[in-house]
């Protein structure tokens, strides 16, 4: 991947940890007393590298949108159709992100990643990034070319690096696609060798015959791709690359989604990681790049059984469980008043020397 | 108790529910797919009335603050003295809790409830209805007079049907004390039958011998109690009432919330409820008034492991699990956003037919 090849994460740097811990540790509260609230700001404040002061003015959410040629089978309870109306929704304003971005005042950015149709609207948050129209149906041939897929990471780096340049300081990224479940199901089994009955869920809701029909084809993604790339060579196994799972496995969104949070991470940002898709993207992400790992908050378990085993392999703990299972960037909108609560106390909670209270 | 004995709280009228389901059904998501947030607008939407568009304009959270006498032993990680000092810090904006309300657009009332020596300031958010100079030592004799109790009851009540005729139209409540997480498992103890060694635990993180020695005095407040109020008449078993129970165990700032959460659901008011402290209080006002039940939420699950017990006994599924052992009413601030997400999609998310999504 060209444009991976050249994209630097800087390392991340530890030297402050102890001073940042001891301020942690000096505000007026019992030690450890505010949860994962402090491990947040120790990260925030590490990856910020400015141990006095944290910050977190100017949150985005980017939300990718693409076509899966997957969902020419019934495998989600939506048409097709539905994730170029959802794009018209997210920019009237009227979705579940959009409420939840005003809510808690975060700036929302609208990707085309590659939509079956393509959307005439001049609207200002609206990114038109088209890595193609729609997907390939995975079960069948590669979902994308390889031009696409390094067209696909490559927009992800840039619209990342350019919201960072235009002072957004901190990144959550969202999804919507019809059949992107599946597509990230599939992933999930190639990079991980998971059998399809362990990654393939509900989605947003399908019945037990959809879910059947499902597995099957995800099944037959993983068949079809492990025979192009038999994960052997001189008798040593190994998995198939996130490239080579991208680019067979698709989507737009999920692919410029990874590009993203590494463009992000070469920004040193911090990444608030969503649910089950933009985690599968984040696994992506760090088995290319594993410095980008630091970088990473992880918003909400999603009711997508599958999460877990991501959370797992990163071990990461997230902030949020709702019983959330609706996509868009919607958990990450919602953690992101604990980010800046996090934020609150390190900046300007006393302590217990300036409160004149006894330790 | 007289005031209580006057004061009525409206039963929940369900009769829009099914309205209310509808239009959450309607809006463009997958049914249920927004989890425990759609549980919350229900709820608030069944409370407020208005099954056409939810209100939370204006939150307040109320930290009632108080002394124990059993803080005389070494219970807790402070000194006693830290319960004076930390109502400074309220007023200094420089704690935890007025961090997360100000980053939360909440605002925050104190209330010195009782704590030893009362303090000279004219703070406009400071409501001063001390029912003591702290409680007395549960261990030795009942913590406060039935006529401090009644007090203390009243004082709850008044404080939040005040703040409600001022325009709050969502409560939460804080404490502050050292020492009333013991006299929090003793309440839970007397209330529940259970043995202290479940409802005893660390608090905001004693040592070992702390925490056997805090158990021994919960174990001598159980026994001194039970001595003096037998639970059996006639043959028959019968649960302490909470009202003997607070007066036993105390203390001011924990009778108060009972007496606030009540007040607050007379006036049809929402109550956000906090962790361990604030749900014995809950647990109280229940026992008390089972009507007020349907206006709690409740707000984040305590690192304090008897916490579990009352969220059981009240059919409870808190929203946030931080591992927080703060108090002060610090989850329940945090899961404040949480709240405005929920009137946000219920008032604004656009339906499948206003969007022109396909069902």
């Amino acid at each position: 991947m060209s444009v991976l090849n050249s994209l630097h994460i800087p390392a991340f740097d530890t030297s402050s940890r102890e001073t940042v811990q001891a301020r942690i540790d000096q505000k007026t509260k019992p030690p450890g007393a505010l949860g994962m609230l402090e491990a947040v700001a120790l990260q925030l404040a590490l990856i910020q590298k400015n141990p006095d002061r944290l910050s977190l003015n100017n949150p985005v959410m980017v939300v990718f949108a693409a076509d899966h040629g997957i969902a020419a089978h019934p495998v989600s309870i939506a048409p097709q159709a539905v994730t170029r109306q959802m794009v018209f929704n997210f920019l009237a304003g009227g979705a579940a992100i959009n409420c939840f971005c005003r809510s808690n005042d975060i700036t929302l950015k609208v990707v085309d990643a590659g939509i079956l149709e393509a959307i005439d609207n001049d609207h200002p948050d609206f990114i038109v990034a088209r890595s193609g129209n729609g997907t390939a149906d995975m079960s069948e041939q590669p979902a994308m070319t390889a031009d696409q897929l390094e067209d696909a990471l490559s927009s992800g780096v840039r619209i990342a690096q350019t919201l960072s340049e235009s002072g957004h300081d901190l990144f959550a990224f969202g999804e919507m696609g019809i059949g992107n479940t599946s597509a990230a199901s599939a992933l999930l089994s190639l990079m991980e060798q998971l059998p399809a009955e362990l990654t393939t869920g509900l989605g947003t809701g399908i019945s037990v015959e959809q879910l059947t029909l499902k597995q099957s084809l995800i099944l037959k993604t993983i068949e079809r791709v492990r025979s192009q790339h038999p994960n052997t060579t001189n008798g040593i196994t190994h998995s198939i690359t996130p490239d080579i799972a991208l680019q067979e496995a698709g989507g737009f969104e999920i692919a410029q989604i990874t590009g993203a949070i590494l463009g992000a991470a070469s920004q040193q940002r911090a990444v608030l990681i969503d649910g089950f898709i933009v985690s599968v993207a984040a696994l992506l992400a760090v088995r290319m790049k594993p410095e980008c790992r630091d970088y990473l908050l992880f918003a909400h378990r999603s009711a997508e059984a599958a999460h877990k085993h991501i959370l797992e392999t990163l071990d990461a703990e997230p902030l949020l469980d709702l019983g959330l299972r609706l996509g868009e960037g919607t958990g990450a909108a919602l953690a992101m008043p604990l980010l800046r609560a996090a934020c609150a106390f390190y900046n300007d909670m006393a302590s217990f020397e300036s409160a004149g209270v006894t330790v």
